[in-house]
């Protein structure tokens, strides 16, 4: 595997495990068991790069080509099973969790659906997908009110960070690293920003 | 592309359009942002054409392949958007804009069943599939209750047009052009003498 | 087809037949019409194949490929449909439907994972998987609380059916026939007893 694909692969499994995190921290606030927390944990942190690759026809998917996406979940799952009683607010502990896998999983998905051939748009249209996948089915399967159907700016941001990047890949012919770390910091500050001043876009 | 592919994708492409439309009617009456309508839009004019892919494995999905399908739901949306405080009821447009779009998929999704190989029935349930899953999705992802679970006929309407569609490309030896009017109509006609009268069948 | 690959698939035929009664009988439940119980039937019991099939990129999905998987699902919602009034506890007759064919799909989905090259682990996951899924859209599209969310023990049991099949095969180096009968064992008889023993895990 050469250092590209290495690197790629370690910023995916942070952001499986920070959306692994949020998972297990959705699953704290409704009293599931420690089964519960792995498998919530395990959706949310694979749900997005799943279904990128299902897209991609990248099959069988990641989860079954390697275990470490799978660990990382577990270990997510149980760090927080011990700990959450710690955090003094696990409802912001989870948004910001959700940021931080929406700025990271919106780079990684476009990166590899252009390694894949797709066009510069649906690169930076399947890392939108990717980082927002995760969330939706955690917060459906937990019948929580998803994230992306609230006020704040969300989508908005994964899609902000997937252009940035691909521009910058594509049209700017920006090395690797520059690319992914401005990819990933427009998705996180806007996130953070609209998390932090409530920014929203005007309702119908 | 020969003329018969040509074809094939404007009708897909037409499909696209009013199943979008009737996403971004949803949209309007959840009240939410632009990009909440660009998005209900994509997700219900794309779901079921996505999931049919998937299912046939042509990989990459068809908005990853070409720009039009994504194209065609954000000008829907956008057009929904902007205009629809001028109609009179939102939720029979929505209705009827999804007949139109079911109509269209159930013989587009057969029909591409067909050319992969599928066999006759399985085409036909193919069809079904492709018709029903973007407003399933829509109206999931919207907290309505999904209209396929509502009393009237819709998932039958779906099945007689795409049964009609490939009993005369399979059996009867049907032009394509024929078979696929025929297919449209009948399930169209189903479907919208179901919403006008308010058919229905027995339940248990 | 070999003697081994038919045994594996009445199995398989034998999982997707009780889950399409518990499917039903959810549809009856919900007083929905015959389509209903059909469609609800269908996508009890074929949904954990066709996820499983996605996964690891066997398309078209088990039900396009051959007609018997959707005639047993119709087979089994129309029986019901005739039958479901004799039932004195629908409720209970559909939690152990649903814990045959959770025993079911947990051993063949990590026998055909394996077939497929997947590592043992993952075999084991994707047991799982398939055991849960059609469960799970069953409830999700009924507006039922998903059985997996309830107290009881449920994905642990088809966990441990599928560790010990997978565990016997592999390492233990099992014949076929003894390793798929310890792990439908294993499986149902944990869920057995957590039905019987309202046996659940500590919540957090």
């Amino acid at each position: 595997m050469s250092a590209l694909d290495q690197f790629l692969r370690w910023l995916d499994l942070a952001g499986i495990a920070v959306f692994a995190a949020s998972g297990a921290l959705v699953a704290s606030r409704k009293r599931m068991d420690a089964v519960g927390f792995v498998v919530v944990a395990a959706v949310t942190g694979l749900g997005g790069g799943t279904l990128r690759d299902l897209l991609l026809g990248r099959t069988p998917v990641l989860w079954l080509r390697a275990p470490e996406p799978l660990a990382v979940c577990a270990a997510a799952a149980l760090l927080v099973f011990f700990t959450a009683h710690l955090v003094e607010s696990r409802f912001r502990a989870l948004l910001w969790a959700d940021a931080v896998g929406l700025a990271l999983f919106a780079v990684t998905g476009a990166e590899l659906a252009l390694i894949s051939g797709a066009d510069p748009w649906a690169a930076a249209l399947l890392g939108v997908v990717s980082a927002c996948f995760g969330g939706i089915v955690r917060d459906v399967i937990c019948d929580e009110v998803p994230l992306i159907l609230r006020r704040e700016i969300y989508l908005t941001a994964a899609g902000a960070g997937a252009a940035a990047f691909v521009l910058l890949r594509v049209a700017g012919g920006a090395g690797r690293g520059a690319a992914v770390a401005a990819g990933v910091a427009v998705a996180f500050g806007i996130r953070g920003a609209a998390l932090l001043r409530g920014w929203s876009l005007p309702p119908y």
